[in-house]
């Protein structure tokens, strides 16, 4: 696999409406002219705009685990899916999901033949996870989420023993997140092991995106 | 007021994608045809587009109370409002809300311009919600929730006791909810001082939603 | 009605095992010297052994909505009034519900026999918590709770406001919390309307707990 | 390890007051007249009078990962240990947790010297529990809590399954759960590799506990 930057938009003010159309063209700009493969997951009452623009992979940031039916103000996987969406985050440390779910989400996510990020907070919780073999794990200490310190240079070790912790149960590829903000965070979470990067506000609160992204993306080799 | 069709479409298999956009012009077309003001509340995935293509309001299932910024897999205020939504469903009985958030969510609604509709179960958490004068109430006794047994036939002081009630403290027109499938019962929700009917799979699940609809709407006077 | 202290000791460590035991005492000790009605909110695991040794009233800190049976982990209405706990708080800020629980827990509670004291965040919500008749209403605005600063002094508007505001409606009591820690918040709580206070960390961790509390009671006119 | 009987009396009518003191007499004496293991998990409310007066292992039913400090209503590990709880149920099926409280759950129980009992549903959940080494790992699947229908009966490989999924991470002792109801039920568990059962209505709700208890104990080896 190549490695992969994946942008979680958030709901951020920058990420709402037209703003958030224009990040996700930044995304795709980017992606083709560096080369490296992007994930965006815009916010949900704009993934079908975002995915009729894009053609790199748009996730949902949530997924709800219901199923078709009785439930109101719910995000199922059939919609994400019926709008063309590629995957969904799971778990993430701001929408934190029971453990039963996490596996029922994964397993959905392969009947419909879609992709699972879930997300993670340390080595232990990711070789769990990835147990149920989905599509990539997100490494993220919660105290570093939105620090602007990343996890590469402050915590390197939780990215190298989720690495490993993960590699004798299973083959998922670790992505690291929280904090990773420069080209250099990117670089020294490869480097450690990362089949690549999980970010937000970096980039979606960046001065200039373009700039910002293309940076994080020079840290790819 | 002028009394109203609500039509909650949930995530039902047949309300998601070109299915869900179909029953939106259903509705549309009937309110224009039959002069009954309709709301419909489609997924959020398709709110957007539902938006686009239509003239009568269309509402959120759900909005969370979050503020813009670093959340994942919430639909805020904001974002609704940027694609052209008029308001939200508020506390539905399949997404309960702290008593809080719902009183937030209403006055959040007050300051982006937005209609809110709180749903409730009885008199008496109708009239305290009816404190935070949100646009609407709809009062739906859990237990007929897609029964097919509608309320205002099995339970009618329901309706009459909570249009009293909330008439008490404030002016806040009250729709009534629950296994309502005919024009009888929507005739009787009125006759009862409802200001309209709230339904769900009575439209979306009907085998004719046109039939359906003109049928319900054949019962406001 | 008397102006009532009530405290609620929370879970700090000083309000764990034979410490939390030796606080109910001198709530006991100190309501007997002072004249003043003073209920006392132990935790959980502790409150059959303090009622066991107190006379003045005992309440739950949280009591979850559930029937009797198959449930795990639960703490039901049944069993606090088993072992002779005379009431419970509801909703408070740190163990919010869902709004129609907090309804449902009222009138379990009048069904019992059980005094309800209901936490809310302002006028408003008091008001809509008050059409249930609780037993007793505590507005507390939550950024002053554990604060140190008195909602009495710095939000007095919210004290008085909220005694118009339930008095509009009904006759339940109001207490006032967030941030009292002298008498002269008691004094000034009382002189706003307030039927006496609620209060946790002032009581709870203060260095000498029974000079604290005589302190506070002599606030009581 | 001896196989053993987990008993989760829930908050059934039964396990209340003074007839839920009276089943965990039964407990303690069945476990000495028959000299299998039993853990018995009486309702919080009741844990502490529980402890006073039995030497068998007493567990609560769950334990909020909350630290001591600022949490109303929750029920602390410093509180379940002050009062001589061995430990505590964790993830059961009516009261499921986020992924990572699990992990804290079983993390705080090791450093505080007390037991913990993880709830799981199937072999893939319990092979990733296991990866945080849990002093239990109790596999229930749902569809067959409550039933009568053992689930060594009706799903063996479920237990099968688990046990040598978690054999492949760890050491962590499997019991099974669900639909438990006779000796026959607890002999074919523990042949098919399980080190002993967890069961609630079957002993909680018989006719009579005592003779229930004996013959569910006549089940172990």
């Amino acid at each position: 696999m190549k490695h992969v930057i994946a942008l979680n938009l958030k709901t951020y003010e920058e990420s709402t409406g037209e703003k958030g159309i224009a990040l996700c063209r930044i995304a795709e700009d980017v992606s083709k002219s560096t080369g490296v493969p992007v994930i965006v997951a815009p916010q949900t009452v704009f993934l079908a705009q975002a995915v009729s623009k894009l053609s790199i992979p748009v996730f949902a940031q949530h997924v709800d685990t219901v199923k078709q039916g009785a439930n109101t103000g719910c995000t199922t996987w059939e919609a994400v899916k019926s709008i063309g969406c590629k995957g969904s985050l799971i778990n993430h440390s701001e929408h934190r999901l029971p453990f039963f779910q996490i596996f029922e989400a994964v397993e959905k996510a392969k009947q419909m033949g879609l992709q699972s990020l879930v997300c993670t907070t340390n080595a232990m919780e990711s070789k769990a996870v990835s147990v149920s073999s989905p599509s990539l794990i997100a490494v993220e200490p919660p105290e570093l989420i939105g620090s602007g310190i990343s996890v590469s240079t402050a915590k390197p070790e939780i990215v190298s023993n989720t690495v490993k912790a993960v590699e004798s149960v299973s083959r998922v590829p670790v992505l690291c997140g929280a904090g990773i903000t420069t080209a250099i965070d990117v670089k020294k979470s490869i480097e450690l092991g990362a089949s690549g990067v999980l970010l937000a506000s970096a980039f979606t609160k960046a001065k200039n995106p373009k700039e910002k992204l293309e940076e994080l993306a020079s840290g790819v080799p």
